[in-house]
């Protein structure tokens, strides 16, 4: 009870009921782990946060940005709508600390991990939409999420994906990002270039091109597929 | 204008923001071709009726399955939430009749097209919802799409793949659907069995079984796929 008053303060917001907060960080590890005692859990509360989230984002971008088609609206949403980015959302308020798990999977590090995270956020949304309405929970979660928001139709914004491959890998310290011409074919006036990319001597992408250029990008562009950037980049 | 009168007869909504409804029904052919009179389209509309709809469906399921687990859930869902399903609802409506389409797009059937008519639907969902609010789209929504609704959960608690294979191909009259084990393997203990489905004598599903009962539901379930089924069947 205490630890649900303690989020409760991270988050800044005090639910009336309460049995729904402790759903939401509710694992299914610990109900099953508790069979028989009827332990509610989060997986149904995601279903429904997934949703809400997704209508939240996007009416903010369908009010606030009255230019971009409806491709770049449906990109942006999957950029903020994605595992990676609610596993950011969740971090930024410790939910980890606060999630209620089963033995073997705090043993395994369940406490840290994205997924598991991520859908305790989405369960979280629902259950402030459940004890508020769709009013209050639109307030609190782009209170939360604004700058993930910008972010990403910044993210949407840029096609230079040399540019962007670079920022995204040396988040974590300096890391060398080389590029080589590995191929080239056809007539002078429709020639095509084959280009790798290779992360500190790796190789992690390839793209053909019109130009040495264009190549580039389409190698740099494989190379976030590589990475796992399943978030509509 | 009297068209607009018209179809909100049908509908049983009558607008605010009539601009709102012409908007959901006029198709991106016509902008492009009347570009220079800035001719607003439905695609933006679509991508937010796409998340009313979601949530829509999501919070009623919730409320009222309550027994029903998440991934039973997120597959009535996707039952839903699908082209083939909102195509149907648009038709209930003779949303094509009232589609404001470019000229080459009403020469080449746009106006029975099921993507065009699945998208107008979403876009209208999201139309009503601005002009009215969520509770009112809600309520608007559910009384089009209740028997989609009922139908979705009682199509994903049944199992009875060669049933359902049935029910749906004879929806157009008379069709002769044949299985015929062509394969058998194994021991006597550990026999595989492998069944085609064969509609009007034609190969439409493959399955394998430990009998011949399991092939053939596998083989009715490949089917459903073969058909376009992409409705989370």
């Amino acid at each position: 009870m205490n630890n649900l008053k303690a989020f409760e303060e991270i988050i800044g917001y005090k639910f009336n009921n309460r049995d729904l907060l402790k759903t939401a960080l509710t694992h299914s590890s610990y109900a099953n782990e508790n069979r028989g005692k009827n332990v509610l859990f989060n997986e149904r509360l995601e279903f429904l946060g997934d949703s809400v989230l997704s209508l939240i984002v996007s009416n903010y971008l369908f009010e606030n940005y009255r230019d971009l088609p409806e491709g770049d609206l449906t990109k942006v949403r999957a950029t903020i709508v994605c595992e990676r980015s609610l596993w950011a959302c969740a971090t930024n308020i410790e939910m980890g600390n606060y999630l209620i798990l089963g033995k073997g999977e705090e043993l395994t590090g369940g406490r840290t991990r994205a997924s598991i995270l991520a859908d305790a956020y989405e369960a979280l949304i629902a259950a402030i939409y459940l004890d508020g309405g769709i009013d209050v929970v639109r307030e609190w979660l782009l209170g939360q999420i604004y700058e993930t928001i910008l972010d990403a139709v910044k993210g949407k914004t840029v096609t230079d994906y040399k540019t962007a491959l670079q920022e995204k890998v040396q988040i974590g310290g300096a890391v060398d990002i080389h590029y080589e011409v590995v191929g080239e074919s056809g007539p002078d006036h429709r020639k095509s270039f084959l280009v790798n990319v290779l992360i500190n001597g790796k190789l992690m992408g390839q793209g053909e091109g019109k130009s040495k250029k264009n190549a580039e990008q389409m190698a740099a562009q494989a190379a976030f597929a590589k990475l796992g950037d399943n978030c509509g980049q």
